[in-house]
């Protein structure tokens, strides 16, 4: 990205900071876009993951000393400083409050711009980033926070429906997966556990306020015994003055957005295992970067209030919002052209779950 | 019931129709109950749950021919129509929408009364009963409908803080468990289940209105791979001009009402596993009548809008409910006698989740 030669811009320089569920799927979207190049990854526990990555050509570097690699029989390109002092930009892909820790070592590289995710909190970087809602304020910037899954996919549909509706208020509950599928250990069997503890509303509210400060929303979540995909439940009031919404109405308004996908119980898709399904075998990895909402599910009570249901692949949503705040950060394209570029690299738009009245999504918003 | 003898009530004589999931339950309530007498229960098939109920002291009867019962070894007392003769009341314990069909049964008997349950439709009955909110209105009918251990969960906690403070709206979303513990071939596995199909609102806000007419209520559902319990998540909006809400005071409103237990994550009952546990080694066989509210999730968001968790247990919430209904349609008490029996019968009041303020509430209302 520094030099710059015949006008043409060299690739960004991206590390990822971080090889797990969230790392993993960056790196892998990072290689499929043209003007990145992956500087490598870093690994914290020697285990069958750097085989993953080094299958794919990726470096792969240590955070701490690399004799416990060795010991395993896994061969590392170097440290993760030696990663940074290369990179433009780092993801920060470490779990919920590692990546802030980690800010004192991004801050010995004064060129380097940081991305952290949604378990860290919003000060760190004082700015939380959303494609659709706030790309271009990360310009000049050196930090952003991508929010996590469950506040990406609300800010996505909350825009886009805040487009063609006024909203008055959002009341959003939120059931939650309670494991990743590798999260063997920590999952929950066979019991509703909700997130009582920490009061009302939920963090998510405010999480959600940090990309939309003007929007009135208030949360509720608990954990399900699951590993697939979130289901969120949302009530949305629009102000009595302004335009009034019916269900074909808010679906045509979603489909505006090439990141929101529609499905129907009728063709099928009935959970979250079949959505995961749909998506296993063709091509996309078993990832949905889309926000799932069912169609027949969307109507208006006879308050003309929104109701929905919608799924959230917490392994994959934020996926495309990463890519595209590198493009924010490093000024490298306009909202426009990012989200497009990413759409097409990742097959957002194409999925094979068209729209339910046929027509065909570009895959550029 | 029929005969006074020196103005002493005859005992009302039940019956029970269907010796599943809920027929269990309220023929081990009506055993309880100091006024009635349990004629007996019926089976349609002959299996191990015809062992539990004689080595009750149950009688049991067939709904068809007994010879299939025969065949496996198990004595009867007669047939479904034998049962009803002696009965002045049967509550209908069948599988949904096979208690409609058994209407035309009950018409047979002109002296016999008629309970369904929640999973009939309320115009079959023409009257829903929740024992807080509608008591009264069931003198001098035959047939009554409890309505769903959902739908009660909403009346009785709805009523009890419309009681307190003025409700504007209440949006509810339901985190239902997929099958019983017994329903090993109906669970959902690893995946969330919308309640998409049938669209906005879920039927659950039209139950609640059969009972709470006048309450302004919207509701979102599915399903999650869990047997225990449900989950509740609500939103209650209040009215601007009335008394405006805080956490202590919903707590307070809510232990005024025996058949409400708030519980606490901080006492360990994070979940609906750690609840079914808590009673299941109490003498109360794992059940819970009570609405669990959970009183550290209690909150109110910033526009004075109520916010709460709570667990319903599918089995037990209508069994008191199917009690005070007996009474209710005979007339042989009046709703505050016939709670405070019910409640003192089945330890409801008593039970070892204390309310969290240390205060003992009494069993009765």
């Amino acid at each position: 990205m520094r030099n710059k030669r015949a006008g043409k811009i060299a690739k960004v320089k991206v590390g990822i900071n971080g090889y797990g569920t969230i790392g993993r799927r960056v790196a892998d979207a990072v290689l499929k876009q043209p003007d990145m190049e992956l500087i490598g990854v870093t690994k914290v526990t020697p285990d069958y993951r750097i085989e993953e990555a080094q299958e794919k050509g990726i470096n792969v570097f240590s955070v701490s000393s690399s004799r416990d690699f060795e010991a395993q029989g896994y061969l590392v390109k170097g440290r993760l400083q030696d990663m940074l002092a290369e990179c433009d930009v780092v993801v920060d892909c470490s779990p919920k409050g590692k990546g802030s820790e980690n800010m004192a070592i991004y801050s010995n590289y004064p060129n380097l711009k940081a991305i952290l995710q949604g378990g860290e909190k919003h000060d760190i970087t004082g700015f939380s980033f959303n494609s659709d809602c706030n790309y271009g304020q990360a310009a000049g910037r050196r930090l952003a926070r991508v929010v996590s899954c469950n506040t990406t996919a609300l800010c996505r549909i909350i825009s886009t429906l805040n487009a063609s509706f006024r909203i008055r208020k959002v009341r959003a509950t939120i059931v939650r997966r309670s494991a990743d599928q590798s999260e063997s250990e920590k999952s929950v069997l066979n019991a509703w556990v909700p997130e009582a503890k920490k009061g009302f509303p939920s963090h998510h509210a405010l999480d959600v306020k940090t990309i939309l400060p003007d929007i009135n929303i208030t949360t509720l979540a608990g954990e399900a015994p699951m590993t697939l995909m979130h289901g969120h439940m949302l009530f949305i009031e629009l102000e009595k003055g302004g335009r009034q919404a019916d269900a074909h109405g808010v679906a045509d308004a979603l489909q505006k957005n090439p990141r929101i996908m529609l499905c129907s119980s009728q063709k099928g898709l009935t959970s979250t295992a079949k959505l995961k399904d749909m998506f296993s075998l063709n091509g996309r990895n078993g990832n949905l970067y889309e926000v799932c909402v069912w169609k027949d599910g969307i109507g208006v009570d006879s308050d003309g209030e929104i109701g929905l249901h919608m799924a959230i692949d917490q392994q994959a949503d934020v996926v495309p919002e990463n890519i595209d705040a590198i493009r924010a950060l490093c000024g490298t394209a306009d909202r426009q052209a990012s989200v497009a570029l990413t759409n097409r690299a990742l097959s957002i738009g194409n999925s094979p779950c068209k729209p339910m009245d046929g027509r065909v999504l570009s895959a550029t918003t």
